[in-house]
């Protein structure tokens, strides 16, 4: 989920004055609209640890929008009224009416959060709790309340520092500070935050991450998902998911795949002897005798000409053909067509001791079927927590599902396309399907970043794989398997 | 969501073979429509214990239809090659593709169960099973299958009878019947029963009791359930829910209030003697000091004129005036019919120490919002898990929910709309609207059955009041909630 939260964001000063007038007009405009009509209210949640700046954002937006009908309630410990009934009673009685807005700070995520994280609830209550959240949601939802969930991220060590110079002043800082740091030491701590975040990320309530390093841009940020959300709302007239908007600010909003060190490479000679160990290791791990309680899923993404087909070829090379298979995953059969998306995945899950490689995967749902608008917006946004539970099913039964994205340059791969065009025996690898797909390079990357930030679980993460060096990309490929077999063996 | 478990329904062999005919017609023409268009598939997953006659029902359905387009899988003990999969791989595998209908005997519902009431897994384990086939569900209402789920009931003796008989026969059988008794011994089996069916009857994939003593009833309910969804799918062309009919073979469905036995009275003097003993029970409890840490939420439905007001009345009475208030629900205000139909009753939550008596509560969402048409089928299908949730939420914060059903026949309730017409001072009772919704008097008594069957839970239960009595209805009111108290005190 928060992949992209050690991105830095960045708007100008000038930028931000350019952009303010428009996004104020319209968001003014919007928000006449709802009042009028009075057929949905809108309730912002606010998350994120204190020192993003989390309240002037709020206060930025209020202050663009029509304050009569903008109102922010804070929960701080329980007042005497509120300890006296049950938990959600204080939220319910803040309840916007339709044509409302409400920012909520100080949630119903923030107690289930702490009590796990300082160890006071079990993770039963835990994922008790966060059931009864969705169930919540999922009411408002369907009764017309349209929910923006917000977290304000900061990379680690900015968080740190702004907390530290907050807390020369106030001693109200002081105190979060330790607790904050009791917190973030505590085992498990940022698993617990994910694990919240990942859960209760439903097609009806979705998180939007908003990087908050830069004020200018998470203001705009913050402002610009609403903008885009009651435009949509108001367009469509009913509930339904909607998802972060690509461009926030006149800015293409980055994800964790703009992170990716696209430099790094690997000598020949290098390369060679890398490779021979780590085949080696990997033929060593599948050929253990505890191996034949375990089974290897793994799934390769990327962007087209990254090199997956050699990566794979690689792993293959090192394993006994008896225990493995290799599914290239293209358009869907007639049976696959006339049952639900997973089937086809589920028909091809390995039994124990043996292994499945996905060239494309069940991924292709909220990648191509996303971008091509094979399927609704809906269904790709209810396909992140398909696809989350789909993977759980697997490690539970202790399947090891590796995921890699191979990325290049937009530049690399038109080499790439090129070098394919012009070598005879290479023709077959380039169509003209592959160009068609290069035009909409940025509608890929925003989905491929979403799903990279939506379903990166501490059991299933993605290997982000530089691959712009195939060689590099074929070792780092072959490492994290053999990393991953190991920690399960 | 079984006490229509316990009711007996009927079919002579004469009405049966006059029903047939049109019945199969319907069940092979909504086949074929559905074998043609290929927009849907049909999942029927069948589970009740042995002896309930689940597998005649499916032949019977199966001969009724084309069997070229209806499969039965029957999942026992797993295979090797399944055991050497994640557990859901089985069901997967067998999905039936569109246009195809497939019968599920042995559904993921088994081994969760089993396990749960054998004490084989903890409660935190069992509920996040449950939590997952709730999400396996959606997923597959989502994707075009139309589920129907169907518990096959037997009066609980009935049931061990049967299988003692069959017992004599199998060894199959006395295995299944040591399991059982096993099983329905242990200590809140029953409950963990009710929680399985009450947790997965959602709005996507409710649950469809089939009484089973009468052969003939139960395979026309089950294959009458069928037909009327098939039907319905194929009007509305998209995912939709469904409820169950209110009319099966040409019977109306009976529910738990066709049980109620209505002669019970009680004398005046005995209702004196009474009424004072519990009425001062009552104030005696309220008074206490645990009470402070408690709360009391009492909800009053019923027929009109059955007499909540009188019955209110004998409770406050014995309540202290600073630590009570009766809320009369009618028409919700502009500022609520603003927000989620359930925050009328949120702000009416009392705090510890306190009580808030409904005459008429949320249950209005699935008795006259249903009936009327005030909100659409989806809506009121999806309340029952929501007011589950909203109870839960009540019950964990240590407020006792009382909630009661008084009932009377339509033919008393004639006697008293005359009544109260022809005393002065009890005109005001009686309005234009009674006698309309009167008229519908089958529709309000399918709507209550159903709620209660669907909304009866062991935190929250039901209390079914005889009311034809006023006297003995007011006592039995008095000593639940008396009761009800004692226990959590």
């Amino acid at each position: 989920m928060f992949q992209s939260a050690e991105i830095e964001q960045k708007l100008s000063k000038e930028d931000f004055r350019a952009i303010e007038p428009g996004l104020r007009t319209e968001l003014l405009k919007f928000q006449q609209e709802m009042t009028e009509k009075k057929t949905f209210s809108v309730l912002l949640v606010v998350a994120g640890v204190d020192g993003a700046g989390k309240n002037k954002a709020i206060a930025r937006l209020q202050e663009w929008m029509d304050p009569r009908h903008i109102v922010c309630n804070a929960y701080d410990d329980p007042t005497e009224d509120e300890r006296l009934r049950p938990p959600f009673w204080r939220y319910w009685r803040d309840l916007p009416e339709k044509g409302e807005i409400s920012v909520v700070v100080g949630s119903w995520y923030q107690e289930p959060m702490r009590m796990r994280v300082l160890g006071a609830c079990s993770k039963a209550e835990f994922e008790d709790r966060l059931f009864r959240i969705n169930q919540f949601e999922e009411m408002l939802f369907n009764e017309n309340v349209l929910i923006l969930k917000f977290w304000f991220v900061l990379p680690g060590d900015e968080q740190r520092k702004r907390l530290k110079q907050l807390a020369k002043k106030s001693r109200r800082v002081r105190h979060i500070l330790e607790e904050w740091t009791q917190m973030m030491d505590a085992e498990g701590a940022r698993e617990t935050v994910e694990q919240v975040a990942q859960r209760t990320s439903t097609a009806e309530a979705p998180w939007y991450v908003i990087p908050s390093l830069d004020p200018e841009y998470r203001d705009v940020a913050f402002a610009d998902v609403v903008r885009a959300a009651m435009k949509l709302r108001l367009e469509r007239g009913e509930p339904d998911s909607i998802s972060a908007p690509a461009v926030i600010g006149g800015v293409r909003r980055k994800t964790a795949l703009d992170a990716i060190d696209l430099t790094v490479r690997l000598e020949k000679d290098e390369y060679e002897e890398e490779l021979d160990h780590w085949q080696a290791e990997l033929a060593a791990l599948t050929d253990k005798k505890g191996f034949r309680d375990l089974s290897l899923v793994a799934a390769f993404e990327g962007n087209d000409a990254a090199g997956k087909g050699g990566a794979i070829r690689r792993v293959t090379a090192a394993l006994d053909p008896r225990i493995f298979r290799v599914h290239p995953i293209a358009a869907p059969s007639d049976e696959e067509k006339a049952r639900p998306y997973l089937w086809r995945f589920w028909r091809r899950i390995p039994r124990r001791g043996h292994i499945a490689i996905f060239d494309r995967s069940w991924y292709g749902r909220v990648l191509v079927e996303r971008v091509e608008g094979f399927c609704s917006e809906a269904d790709w946004m209810r396909a992140y927590n398909e696809i989350n539970a789909f993977e759980q099913e697997l490690t539970d039964a202790g399947i090891v599902v590796a995921k890699f994205w191979l990325a290049i340059s937009e530049d690399e791969q038109l080499a790439r396309f090129k070098a394919r065009e012009e070598t005879a025996y290479k023709q077959y690898k380039i169509t003209d399907e592959d160009w068609r797909n290069r035009l909409k390079w940025d509608a890929y990357a925003e989905a491929a970043g979403d799903m990279v930030d939506r379903t990166s679980t501490s059991a299933a993460p993605w290997r982000l794989v530089a691959s712009q060096d195939k060689l590099f990309a074929r070792i780092d490929v072959l490492k994290t398997i053999c990393k991953r077999l190991k920690a399960a063996l």
